[in-house]
C-alpha cells in the first residue's frame, strides 16, 4: 500500500455515491463500484466499502454543508436492489496492515461523527432508509443517522455480525451507539451482536435497533414523509446559495518531502521522524460583512486554511506513518488572523456560512486532537498564534514559546493573542473548551485567560497564565527544542499513542470520546490478536469456508 | 506459571507488609521480601511488587475494614530506608504471559480502588508518606491515597517512568488519576510521564503531583498531624470491636474441577470451557438485631457468601484461563436470602458492620461486572435469585428463566424477588444501579421494577418487567441453554472480552470506568506490541543495558 492516498475529490470523480437534490431534501445513494477499490486484491461486493468509498462520503457531507446549504434533510439509501450495505470490505481488512486498519477506522469514525453533527449543529439531518441487508459497518452508517427506517420484509435486516463472523468488534462506533445513543438493553445488545443473521421487522423496533419498520408497499411514501418532517423541524439558518468548494492549491515536491498549499506548508524531515506544519496568516484584509464573506467563498482565509490544514493532517496520518512528531508553526500578523475570525464570531448566529466555517474549525481542531502523533507548537518571533491558531497551542502535547527578542532576528517578539474563539465555538470531543480541559484543576485560570482576550501576551505573561509549557530565551531555545525532539523520537511510538490518548482527554466523557477512547482501544487490541489476524484467525480465514481456530485463554 | 494462586492469606503469613495500630490511626509499612516472589525467576528488589505482594495488600485493606473498625486514617509508608516503592517488578512483567499481565493489572487496580473507596465510603482514609524514590506502580499506590506527602530532599521523588524506560503505560490507574483525580495540567503531565528521574519537592507540589513537600526534619511530625486531621474529620460510623475474618471453609477436589465452600460450589467442565457457580441460600434464620449480627461475625451468611464468591471469582480469573463462561445458579429459599439482607439494609446508616458488609457486596458485584468471561444466570425451579443475588441477574450478559413447573421436578417454580438492594446500595463502577444501567433507554422500567419490590415474580412477570433475557418452559429449556453455551464457546475469546467490556458499561463514565475501560484497553494493546514485548522491545530488554529498538510506524 505504497501509493499516496488522496483525500481530495469532487462529484465529477465519484465512483460510489450519487446525490439527488430536491428543494430542502437530498437523497444520497450508496452504489459502490465493485471494481473501484482503493487498492488491488479485493472487490467491493454488496456495497461494501474501503477507505476510498469513505473519502467520497466525507466529501459529500462536506459539500452538502457548503455547496447545498438549502438542504435540511438527507436520506441515505442504497443504490443496489437487494442489499443496503455489507459494511467494511473484509478482504481489504484481512489484507491491510495494522496501521492501515486503525487509521481507516479512525477516518470512518470521524466521517460518521460529521454527519451526526450536521443534524445537531447545522440542522442538516441524516435519515437512513434501509432496504435489504444492512450489516456491520452498514448498520454503523445507519446508527450515525438521526432516524432509521427499516423495510418490513423478509430480506431487510440490521446486523452486527463482526464477533461471530470475524472475531473483531463493530469498531466504527457500533457498540457505543447501540448502548449510548439507541440505548438498547445490554442483554439484548449481547444477543444482537451474536446473531450473524441480524434482526428484522418489529423485533428490531422493539429492541430499539431501528426507529420504525415500514411495509414495503408504503416504504417510499413514509421515507418521504419523514424527510419532510425532519426538514420542517430543522433549525438550519436561512440559506439560498451555496459556495463552491473549489480545488485546493497544493503542490508536492518531487521527493514528497514538502507540500505547499496557499496558507500551509509541510516539511518532512525523515531522519528526525518529524514534520513541520507552518501556517501563514492572511495577507488580505478581512471581509467586513457577510456579503463580502459570501463573495470570497472558498477563497476566504478562514475556510481556505481549514481545508488545507485538514488535507495536510490526513496526508500525514495515512501516508507518512513514520513521522512521529508534528511541529506546528504560524507566521505572519496576529491581527490579520484575528480580523478574519472576528466577522465569523460576530455573525455565526445569523449567517449560515460564518456558522459553517467555525464548525469546520471545530472539526479540524478535533482532528488534530485525535491525531496519533506527538504534537508540539513552537511560538517563535514573528508568529501569529492568535484566535483559531491559538487553539492549536491547547491541542498540542507541549508548546514552547520564545522569550524576548532573538539576536539578529528582527521579526516581532513572539506573542499569543486569545479571542472569544477559545471560550466556546471550538469545543473538544469531551464538549469542553480546550482551556476548560487544560485548567480542570484550576478553573480560575480559565477566567484569568478570558480577561486577557485581545491582549498580545509576551512569553512571561503567557507563562504566568499557564498558556504555554515552556518559555526560553534565545540562548536556550535551539538546544531545548532539539533535545526534546530527539527524546520524543527515541520513545516507543505505541507507548506515545497510548499516553497521548489518555492525557489529551481528561474529565467528562461523551459518546464521541468513548468511541475514540474505549471502543477504538479494544478494537486495536483485538486487531493485534492471533485469534483475529493470525494464520488461523477468523479475519484471515473469512471466505475460505473454514472457521477461525482460537486460543481459548481469556485475557 | 502453573501453580495455583491463592488469594487467601492472613497477617501471620505476610511477607511484605506490617501494620502498627495506634488508636484510630494505623501505619502500614511496605517492606517487600526480595526473596518472596510468587513465582521463580525474579527478586523483588527496591520494594517492587508482584501479584503476591498485592494479594497481601488487598487482605490488609479488607481486614482493616472488618477487624479494625476503629481505624480512621491509615498512613502508607515504606519499611525500607532509601526507597518508597519501585513499582511492579519489571522482570516479573517481562517474563509473564499476556493473560497474567492483564489479570495482574486488573487485580491491582481493584485493590487501589478499594482503599480509595475506604476513604470515601467508610471514612477510613489512606495517606501516603513518601520518602525515597516512588516510581511507577509505587506512585500509583500513592495516587490512590487521599493525601500525598513527599519528603523534600534530594532523593525523594515521584515518577511515572514507564513510557521512557519500558515502552508501556502506567497502567494501574496512573494516567487516569493524574488527569482526573489530581487534575495535573495535560502538558505538564506529558512532561512528567517523559521524565525517568521524576519530579521532586516544590515542583511536585506546583504541578499538583503531591499535596505537600515536607522537610525531612519535620517529616514524621507533619505525617502524624495530617493523619490526626484526617481521622478527626472522618465520617466513620462509631465502632469499638472488630470481627475476625476467620479462614474460609474451602475444599478443592483432587482434579481441581470442583471447589466446595460453605455457601458456594464451583464445578468446572473443561470440555465445554465453562464453570458453574452455585450459591446456596442461608439455612439459618437471619440475625434479628445488630447485636446478633456482630455475634455471628464472619459466620453471618451475607459476609460468608461474599467472601466465598470473591475467592471463587478470583480463582477462576487467575487460575482457570480457558474457562470462557461462568454460569450462575442459586439454590434455596428466596425469603431466607431476603431476610439476611434486610437487617443490613435497615441498619446500614447506623451500624458499621452492616454498612461494611453491604459495601463488600458492592465490591464483589463490581468484581463480577469486571470479570472478562461470558456471564450467564440460570433461574431454575427451586432457585433464590432474590435481594443481593437478584443483582447477579443484572450483572451477567444474559439470563435465562424457567417458565412454570418442570415435569418430574417438585421444586418450587422459579421466581425472582427484588429488594431495595437493587435500587441503591450496590451501584456499578459507573455510579448507576444495574437496573438504571439496564433501562437507560426506558427509565420508566426502573420505576416499574421498584413497584415490584417484595413480590415473588414468576417468569412471565419477570419477562414483562425486562428483568430476564429469555424465559423458556421445560420443553425448550435444555436445548436453548445447550445451544447458547456451545455458541458462546465457539466465539473468539478476545472478541468476547472486547464486546463485553463495551456493552456492560453504557452511559456515564467515572474515574473507575475510565481506568478499566480506556486506560486498560490501551495498556492491553501496548502489552501486545512488539515495541514492548518483542525480542527487541523495551520491556524484554530492560536491565540488559540495551535500549529497546522500535518499529517507528505510528498507529
Amino acid at each position: 500500500m505504497d501509493k499516496r492516498i488522496d483525500f481530495q475529490t469532487d462529484p465529477s470523480k465519484y465512483r460510489h455515491w450519487r446525490v439527488a437534490y430536491d428543494g430542502d431534501i437530498a437523497t444520497l445513494f450508496m452504489d459502490v463500484d465493485e471494481t473501484g477499490g482503493l487498492f488491488e486484491g479485493y472487490e467491493l461486493k454488496l456495497n461494501s466499502y474501503d477507505l476510498g468509498v469513505d473519502i467520497e462520503l466525507a466529501d459529500v457531507v462536506q459539500r452538502m454543508r457548503f455547496e447545498h446549504p438549502e438542504v435540511k434533510a438527507v436520506v441515505l439509501r442504497s443504490g443496489k436492489p437487494n442489499v443496503f450495505c455489507a459494511g467494511a470490505n473484509i478482504r481489504m481488512l484481512g489484507g491491510a496492515a495494522h496501521t492501515h486498519k486503525v487509521n481507516f477506522c479512525k477516518f470512518t469514525n470521524e466521517t460518521r461523527n460529521t454527519f451526526e453533527a450536521a443534524g445537531d449543529e447545522s440542522g442538516q439531518h441524516y435519515l437512513c432508509a434501509v432496504k435489504g441487508a444492512c450489516a456491520g459497518g452498514g448498520y454503523e452508517l445507519a446508527l450515525a443517522c438521526d432516524h432509521i427506517m427499516l423495510a418490513d420484509d423478509s430480506t431487510s435486516n440490521v446486523a452486527l455480525p463482526e464477533v461471530p463472523l470475524l472475531a473483531v468488534l463493530p469498531g466504527t462506533g457500533g457498540l457505543t451507539r447501540v448502548t449510548d445513543k439507541r440505548k438498547v438493553r445490554r442483554d439484548l445488545a449481547d444477543v444482537f451482536c451474536s446473531l450473524e443473521e441480524g434482526v428484522k421487522g418489529k423485533r428490531a423496533v422493539d429492541w430499539r435497533l431501528v426507529d420504525e419498520a415500514v411495509p414495503n408497499s408504503k416504504f417510499d411514501d413514509v421515507v418521504g414523509e419523514r424527510a419532510a418532517e425532519f426538514a420542517a423541524k430543522s433549525k438550519r439558518l436561512p440559506a439560498r446559495n451555496g459556495i463552491a468548494l473549489t480545488p485546493l492549491e497544493r503542490q508536492f515536491s518531487a521527493d514528497g518531502n514538502s507540500i505547499t498549499y496557499s496558507t500551509v506548508e509541510v516539511d518532512i524531515d525523515r531522519g528526525r521522524a518529524l514534520a513541520t506544519m507552518s501556517i501563514t496568516a492572511p495577507d488580505d484584509s478581512a471581509p467586513t460583512d457577510t456579503e463580502a464573506l459570501h463573495g470570497a467563498g472558498a477563497e476566504t482565509w478562514m475556510l481556505r486554511c481549514a481545508r488545507e490544514l485538514d488535507d495536510a493532517i490526513l496526508h500525514l496520518r495515512l501516508n507518512e506513518l513514520e513521522i512521529g512528531t508534528i511541529v506546528f508553526k504560524a507566521t505572519g500578523d496576529p491581527q490579520a488572523v484575528i480580523g478574519h475570525e472576528r466577522l465569523l464570531l460576530d455573525t455565526r448566529d445569523s449567517d449560515w456560512l460564518a456558522h459553517e466555517i467555525l464548525l469546520y474549525w471545530k472539526r479540524i481542531l478535533k482532528r488534530i486532537d485525535l491525531t496519533s502523533r506527538s504534537l508540539v507548537a513552537l511560538v517563535e518571533p514573528g508568529s501569529c498564534f492568535a484566535g483559531p491558531l491559538a487553539e492549536i497551542l491547547f491541542a498540542v502535547d507541549r508548546s514552547y514559546m520564545a522569550d524576548g527578542a532573538f539576536e539578529g532576528d528582527n521579526r516581532p517578539e513572539a506573542t499569543i493573542t486569545l479571542t472569544a474563539g477559545s471560550f466556546g465555538p471550538y469545543p473538544m470531543s469531551n464538549d469542553l473548551t480546550r482551556l476548560e480541559t487544560r485548567f480542570m484543576g484550576t478553573p480560575d485560570q480559565v477566567e484569568a485567560a478570558r480577561a486577557a482576550i485581545g491582549t498580545a501576551l509576551p512569553a512571561d505573561a503567557a507563562s504566568d497564565l499557564g498558556l504555554v509549557t515552556y518559555a526560553y530565551d534565545d540562548i536556550d531555545w535551539d538546544d531545548e527544542i532539539r533535545v526534546f525532539l530527539e527524546e520524543r523520537a527515541s520513545f516507543s511510538p505505541d507507548a506515545m499513542t497510548g499516553l497521548e490518548a489518555n492525557l489529551r482527554f481528561p474529565g467528562p466523557e461523551t459518546m464521541e470520546t468513548r468511541i475514540f477512547g474505549r471502543l477504538t482501544a479494544w478494537q486495536n487490541w483485538i486487531f493485534q490478536r492471533p485469534n483475529a489476524v493470525g494464520e488461523t484467525g477468523a479475519l484471515q480465514r473469512y471466505g475460505t469456508g473454514i472457521r477461525g481456530q482460537f486460543d481459548k485463554r481469556r485475557v
